[in-house]
């Protein structure tokens, strides 16, 4: 057979699981989309179809539902952290699991009780790896749209023969952030990072870095809010940002005998700049992957 | 010619426009996407392909633009009656506008500033229609997620031999609320609503009679919904709601020896009830179309 | 009570059921999305909560599911045609149904056999209403995108102050049709349409039709292929036909010393021009919504 | 400092052209999806904003639109080839490029003209990498779904205590294909592989290797079509696939008093069973990168 099997993986993606715990008349709220990707010794279910080693990805799903109840869900996380020690250590065909998570947010409407509406806001995410022995924890979060109607220029850059655009002294700034971090824990001997206070921490630093940053660039900005996360969390080694420049273009309202002072912008949705890039911590080694 | 036109219309749509306002280092932003429908004679069009009576779409794209910066952005409500007046009043064969504008929430960064993240919550919406003489506003919001998780229950019933369903006396309501309100104002010597406070008002009416309607369906939350902001807000005479019902089904744990104390759902896609009807004010006749 | 009831109606939205037909070893396939919509006597339910008069969406669903089996699949419209006089006369307090369908194209892979691939072009839809005398049917397509890359022109048209387009001798039309054609057909002591051949017929006229037409502007085009329908099919007396136009903007090279013949264009997604109209045979009267 | 910068890229992403050429009356059309991502020495930008390295992502998206033009647009693969050596030769600080594209297609509607209409099934992709000496071009397509009503089954998997799937000896199996394929062509000194036969080549292979698979389990359907391609592709090195597997469930109709014999299934969105692999030609090293 001139042909052979590499890197594999399966598993059951997007269950969505939402769990309630009743404390009295107050409830709180847990609402998560939970994606298992299993791999380890599956050649055979490639090459002949046997499934002796195949764990359903049905039974990843069921797993997914008892585990909320048997362990709750203390942040997507945790829950995570479970999930991949369960599989990997209680099949011997399994030698790696990744869990990733969404969790979608919900606040109440007035006051305690059992009313919420969702948040709309940012997605927060988190992917899981572990292989037996080591962690990896890339938590994140997406889909939050930030603006600076000011404090952004871009120019001084290369003219090249195909070059028409004008420099800009005074822009809109605005993006959609996704932002991916990577904790330094690896180990079970190594104190567990504090999840749920650390998400509130870098969405921050994230929000704070790019109101405060005079920006010449979206690169810049990038990095500002990157270096930001990693000087301001001790456990986060690693950011990768993701940053669409949703472009608004001034309206040239000349034509129509107006001045356009910056006051009217044409937002504007393809195509868009995409500024990507990895802040580090001095002495850590990149392993956030580069997916897009 | 054995066939003629009948109802017809043309427009921009989708034009996406953006409004700052600068006082001084405090900046004011309004986002809006504004759709253009023309309506009037415009038979010659169809038959022969004479352009005589057409305003280009382009036109009416660029009138968005420039009534941005002439007229300022107030409400979209106010937007969109200053757009309607003008294609209607300013070329003969146009006989009627309608303008559509979804409105989407911005909050600050830190303290007053130029910073800003999107709400991410509900698209805030208003459909203005001008014939002339008769205006007719209609109001509302969509993709409004709201759950409760407790004080609803479904039975009682009616069973054909296609029922399994079994009764629900504890269980998690979720829907997506789609809500449009029609003001009762109608003429330029009418004194004009307070679009902005209206907003807020009829918007806290419909989370708070969602959270405290103990619900023995969704159909009775929908008329607790609309009729409570009938009955709260003087200028508003008719409300439609549609209510999908986002399923979050119990998931069974007993195969796995747990108890499932209303703890753990599936948070289904589809298929998804749909529930959808009309609240009027005593006395008001029906307005808003029916379009789904 | 100051307020009342308006219009309501409910029922279970999407399922999505699959119904394979084996002929020995060649296997036939409809793959359906249907949404039903009921009501009548409902008004308990939304003052009081009572459901004594409700049959549940989820035995709507189920019906869906049963009828598949029971009935088979011969087309959208007669598959919808078996739900709605099932639930009007199967509930004395159902007054009235509304099934709505969407099918999903799906070609042979080789030969006959059990191999399908979808086809992914165009949605087929139809919307069946009965209210236990009278049959409405609205079937129509939908996401059917087409061009002309010559043969278009716009010139002639309205120049007011906002006005900066320039005039077109030559450029492509594009657009993405939404057609609902509406069939003469109400009652049962008349002869059924052939619902598959007419969806084919219809079909073949809409592309023909676009193709065929010199357009000086896309109302022309429309009411083009509106009336080629009704003129080429007995059965159906309007058609309503929705056409973004999808702009295709010519590129200006000329900065970099290059022609652009009308050889490159940018496609654009938003704003687009929305071209929206009714043809009718003379005598009939307009019954299909006007829902954007 | 204690941070710095790692992987980073940047670019336009989207650029939407469209490129006509006119063969007297007979048009031909090319319609793609163009995104840039450049790299090289980018350090400043990110951390002083300094542009002078930096050559704008609207200068990518004018030399798409130029180069549509005076190179044509062959083949994606081409076409992309042509930017990345650009964009790699053409300026001292960039020193690696990627160019992606995804290519809609087209087919006439009646004979040769100029009319079309969007085939709408799978979106045909491309991604080229150029450092300034070796290329890889990882071509592919997306969006392709297939269907196998029979011949189908999945049993004899692992039981633990989270398992409750039944056994299933006849089932339908339906996915939406993912596919990449790696070519072996590296270098300018390689003849230049047939993009375009080769692409209709590995689709074919794909379709049925898919169709004529007894599957066991979709891993042996996946390493089935994996291999049909490499085997029967001199210069293809590498397939990497992704099937989401898009569950139909048989109907429990027992409660209706109906037998469902393999006839009524309901299609489920999420959550779905997710089958990711690489099949590699013996000898040759693995390349694609594992994004999901």
């Amino acid at each position: 057979m001139p042909t052979h099997l590499g890197q594999n993986q399966y598993g059951k993606a997007e269950t969505r699981v939402v769990r309630v715990v009743r404390d009295g008349a107050t409830h709180h709220l847990k609402d998560l989309n939970v994606s298992v990707a299993l791999s380890g010794d599956m050649d055979e279910v490639h090459y002949s179809g046997s499934n002796a080693n195949v764990l359903p990805t049905d039974t990843t799903k069921n797993t997914v539902f008892a585990f909320a109840k048997e362990h709750g869900i203390e942040s997507p996380e945790a829950f995570a952290v479970h999930l991949a020690r369960h599989f990997v250590t209680g099949q011997e065909p399994i030698k790696r699991a990744r869990i990733r998570v969404e969790q979608y947010g919900w606040e109440r409407i007035g006051g305690p009780g059992h009313s919420f509406v969702r948040t709309g806001q940012e997605t927060r995410t988190t992917e899981v790896t572990f292989d037996g022995e080591r962690w990896q924890v890339i938590s994140g979060l997406k889909d939050l749209v930030v603006l600076n109607s000011t404090d952004s220029e871009f120019w001084g850059y290369v003219k090249d023969p195909y070059t028409t655009l004008k420099e800009a002294y005074d822009r809109i700034l605005a993006t959609e952030v996704t932002a991916r971090w990577r904790f330094a824990w690896t180990g079970d001997e190594q104190p567990v990072p504090a999840w749920e206070a650390s998400y509130e921490e870098v969405r921050g630093h994230l929000l704070a870095a790019f109101a405060q940053t005079y920006s010449l660039s979206l690169q810049q900005t990038l990095y500002a809010m990157g270096s930001r996360v990693v000087e301001g969390c001790d456990g986060i080694d690693e950011v990768r940002l993701s940053l669409p420049n949703k472009h608004h273009f001034l309206v040239d309202l000349q034509p129509f005998g107006l001045k356009n002072d910056n006051e009217v912008y044409f937002a504007a949705d393809r195509p868009y700049g995409l500024i990507e890039g990895t802040v580090l911590r001095d002495g850590a080694e990149a392993a956030i992957p580069v997916t897009d």
